[in-house]
């Protein structure tokens, strides 16, 4: 007698993008569920015997491993086109960093995470990897709405820190590490340094440090702006990547966001070190920082995930919009069109993201015995038809709203476009009144 | 006693961005609509009474122009996503002719074009210029999906053309035109000669001849990649600006498409001859042709419109997502993030593209006077929260599922994005119907 597996959720018909190294695409496939592990994804035909506690219907849809947005700011949600068409420093200076100093609190970091939340959910993503000020607040929003996190505690000098300063930082870091590490492997706890050049050296190696000790992923900003590379060779003396190895806080889970300025030097050592990157392209390109030369790192064998960045650069959390501009913005930034293709941008979206935050056995990719993190997208509409090809269907004509499903850790928090975690109306009440308050300028 | 308004429609209680000349924003307006034509746009407590068949409640929604999209093959729908990431020769030559040769028929043409509407009408186009092979069956969709159209008789030379078969292109320009000019406002003729590189001097000196004598839009594409710069300078001594100035074809109501690779005094050429300019950025980055230098023509003064260009290279027609990378893209090109504002991006993909078209005094902005074409996009989602600034809000963060109601020309089409033009389920049924072939290699 065949073996009766016993599953929670069992997916049927869909076409599976597994996103496995082998990068199987399975048509009409069975994907079974329990306890919030990938147990089978195979053949509808090939899948053992089971009596799921739900099914999921998914014919005429394709299913794929949850995005994975590997750089966000979600409470900046709040600001979302609060100042745009400005240069860099002016919409920092003059708008983001008031509008913070104001209005930044428990409450707005919460309220702001949990719509960023809602809207990832929406948009299919299942992991994201975040850092603000208080970043237990914007964890708490993760654990309520269900979604899985990286949350980078961030670290920021503004004046040179004395040892007492130095202490108290490593103490921080210690403690937001504890306090999240238990709720592995829906919470990965991280240390966020802003950058090499708001973060003195001191700070930057002790935060690596603790951060190395813990088996943490440690990030910074890097290399975003043309501005920031040549203040870090006129304080250094050398450009930020050779500055950043110098002191010794690449490699191990060290990852840098950004990187659009960078030399092919700076490429090598990235790359020799095993130090990952987040891609932010729509952010880049609205503050117009650059395009960051992503082919080229990657052809050194350098892990790459993508991200949106905070809401107020954006304006959005949508990775499927991230993704089709992240191709075409390559495409033409380096004049050959097949610079990355669809494929390629879907696996920067998921399993590249997943390696960036040192997550890749657990995430990234439909296999067994990973963690049930998947989405399911509609492909019977207007703009989706007809069908020839997946990956380039994903990348290149579906949107954030052709998500119909989505599932985190073996749990369905949306299902058919309605919210299961969240009363979306009361989460865009609360942060209406939190804008309320910054349009007034309370 | 106050004069009571016959009245068909009335839009009430959305905040409406008129896109007039002075760029009014009336929120809590009133918009009443008649045979066709917008009677009033101002505050609701400023309307006149009326006793509208039906009212239109746009509360917590905003209200615009309906979208002009300038560039548009439609049949192609059918080959959406057939071939990616391909070099442009290799795309063209080895997928799309040869799919074309084999499966461009009347029936195709039909049915990708009535795919096409809807998908425009879904996503908040309400005006498209188009050109294909068999035109007229194109235009045959637009009626039937009610959908506003400057439709494109194409021209090309497969050899040199004497002096007869130029005579045979002058009689089907003349009897395109005359069958469809006694449709407009709904249809525009116009006529379309593929390129300086494909049509000889003297189709192309016919055409435009006939075109400027029934007083409706010559076109063509020009300068999209850096080959045919060559080529046409190789060929006539000279550059593609200044061939087709010297031949007497600018000028008038021609308008060019893609324009990419322009010197200085080809944008001084076509500022001076007040030739307009439709830009296709997404296509223009798909196959890696290039980015035009947007800002500088619209310095200059050319008109620019903005356009999605075939769904083979793009590969959608959703003119929201368009406007969003157009933006950016010129931010990060110019590495100057006000070089284009969300404000300038609208006015592009609306008032630009009416200009372009000829078809300022009809369309473009929502003013008492012109054509009820308008669209009603709900704001009420969490992505669109908060609302600081509507122009922002609409290039940086909407999209073309967030449109709600589409009216062109005073009927609606969609209503809670229902279509009510079209059965969407056939329409997509019998272009699979075609893929399937195309699939096969029938």
């Amino acid at each position: 007698m065949k073996h009766e597996e016993k599953i929670d959720i069992l997916i049927t018909g869909g076409a599976l993008l597994t996103l496995s190294d082998t990068m199987d695409v399975i048509e009409d496939a069975a994907i079974g569920i329990s306890g919030g592990t990938i147990r089978f994804a195979c053949p509808r035909a090939d899948a053992p015997a089971s009596s799921p506690a739900e099914t999921i219907d998914a014919a005429g849809c394709a299913v794929m491993p949850g995005l994975v947005n590997t750089h966000t700011h979600l409470p900046m949600t709040c600001f979302r086109g609060l100042a745009d068409d400005l240069p860099l420093m002016e919409w920092l200076q003059g708008h983001m960093f008031p509008a913070e100093a104001k209005h930044v609190s428990r409450e707005m970091i919460y309220r702001g995470a949990l719509l960023g939340m809602a809207e990832m959910i929406r948009s299919g993503t299942t992991t994201c990897c975040d850092s603000y000020f208080y970043e237990s607040h914007v964890v708490q929003a993760a654990v309520d709405a269900g979604v899985r996190i990286v949350a980078g505690q961030g670290f920021i000098d503004f004046s040179p820190p004395d040892g007492e300063e130095i202490r108290k930082k490593a103490e921080a870091a210690q403690k937001f590490i504890a306090k999240w590490q238990p709720l592995a492997p829906m919470v990965t706890p991280s240390l966020f340094c802003h950058s090499a050049y708001t973060c003195a050296p001191e700070t930057l190696q002790t935060v690596k440090r603790i951060a190395d000790d813990a088996d943490v992923p440690f990030m910074m900003h890097l290399a975003e702006t043309k501005e920031e590379v040549d203040l870090i060779r006129s304080r250094y003396g050398m450009r930020p990547v050779h500055y950043l190895d110098k002191i010794g806080v690449l490699g191990g889970k060290s990852a840098a966001v950004h990187c659009v300025w960078l030399d092919d030097s700076e490429m090598e050592a990235l790359a020799a070190s095993s130090t990952g990157v987040c891609h932010c392209p729509e952010s880049n390109m609205k503050l117009a920082s650059g395009i960051a030369r992503i082919p080229e790192l990657m052809r050194r064998g350098v892990a790459v995930g993508l991200g949106t960045d905070g809401c107020a650069s954006n304006n959005d959390l949508d990775m499927l919009l991230e993704l089709d501009t992240m191709a075409k913005l390559h495409k033409v930034s380096m004049m050959n069109p097949t610079v990355m293709d669809a494929a390629t941008a879907l696996r920067i979206a998921t399993t590249g993201g997943a390696r960036v935050l040192g997550l890749q056995h657990l995430i990234g990719s439909v296999e067994p015995g990973k963690c049930a993190d998947l989405i399911v997208l509609d492909m019977k509409k207007a703009h989706l038809t007809p069908l020839y090809h997946l990956y380039s269907q994903i990348v290149y004509a579906c949107r954030g709203s052709d998500v119909r499903d989505v599932i985190i850790d073996g749990k369905v928090v949306m299902r058919n476009r309605g919210l299961l975690t969240l009363d979306v109306q009361k989460v865009m009440d609360d942060v209406r009144e939190i804008a309320d308050r910054v349009r007034r300028k309370d």
